[in-house]
């Protein structure tokens, strides 16, 4: 009794060690939020400035383009820990149900890192019509997250 | 006369453009300075994530260090452009120095990038001791320019 009794106290440890790992880098909800808003933030300025290009706004070139695609690709990867820290819904636009439902959420955010892969793949060739089209596909991965658990 | 009035006029616009580069970006100071203290608020975060591995209050992990430093050296490039946007001196920590020395401010913002770039480059070897001395030097060429132009 008492062994399975410490070995269901170990199994809660440990994945609480498990979970832990993805939000033990911010000792406050605060900083947590001011991390994922600040790297949101830089994502929408690079997103926004390929989205000039292929409205046509600005001229398209393949380095720029790509400079910001990869930029986008290695940023989307952050901010994800910071969303899933517990409390963290207070004080910020993200809904609760965020946090209630963590296996969805990581869903899409993951749907989106790999979206945006792709558009960082595109852009590397250099094929504007390519970029063009997985630009849209990567933005409605961006808007699915934020229509379900973002607030307006 | 009229020819050389012509030629001089010509040079103005000339460096006007190639001046007006580096923050046309930008429609509003307000973006401007929201950009950086985003980019910089990254970078702060995860030059903080090294600095408790340089001292030995995290373990120290080769891919850990180097996924931070390598962020951490594609970001840096990312905000001169921002600080360099006149009137964006107004509304933030930044000493309106920074923009009557130009020059200066950004030798200082380029040497910060060189040495982050060799911290990125010493994380890529794995040696402890190469990493944990140039994370020093690479610190204090951050500080240098926060003591000449950000103010407390």
């Amino acid at each position: 009794m008492k062994k399975r009794f410490f070995a269901w106290g170990l199994c809660l440890l440990m994945v609480g060690l498990v979970a832990g790992v993805a939000y033990a880098q911010f000792a406050k909800t605060d900083e947590a939020i001011k991390y994922r808003q600040s790297v949101m933030s830089v994502i929408g300025t690079h997103f926004t400035r390929m989205g000039a290009v292929v409205r046509g706004e600005q001229a398209y070139t393949k380095e720029s383009f790509e400079q910001n695609a990869e930029l986008v690709a290695a940023l989307i990867k952050l901010p994800w820990e910071a969303f899933m820290m517990p409390g963290s819904d207070k004080g910020s636009k993200m809904k609760r149900e965020a946090l209630a439902q963590k296996d969805k959420f990581m869903g899409l955010a993951r749907a989106n890192e790999a979206e945006i892969a792709k558009l960082a793949a595109a852009a590397k060739t250099g094929d504007f019509n390519a970029v063009r089209s997985q630009f849209g596909t990567a933005g409605a991965s961006c808007k699915a997250c934020h229509d379900e658990y973002r607030s307006r």
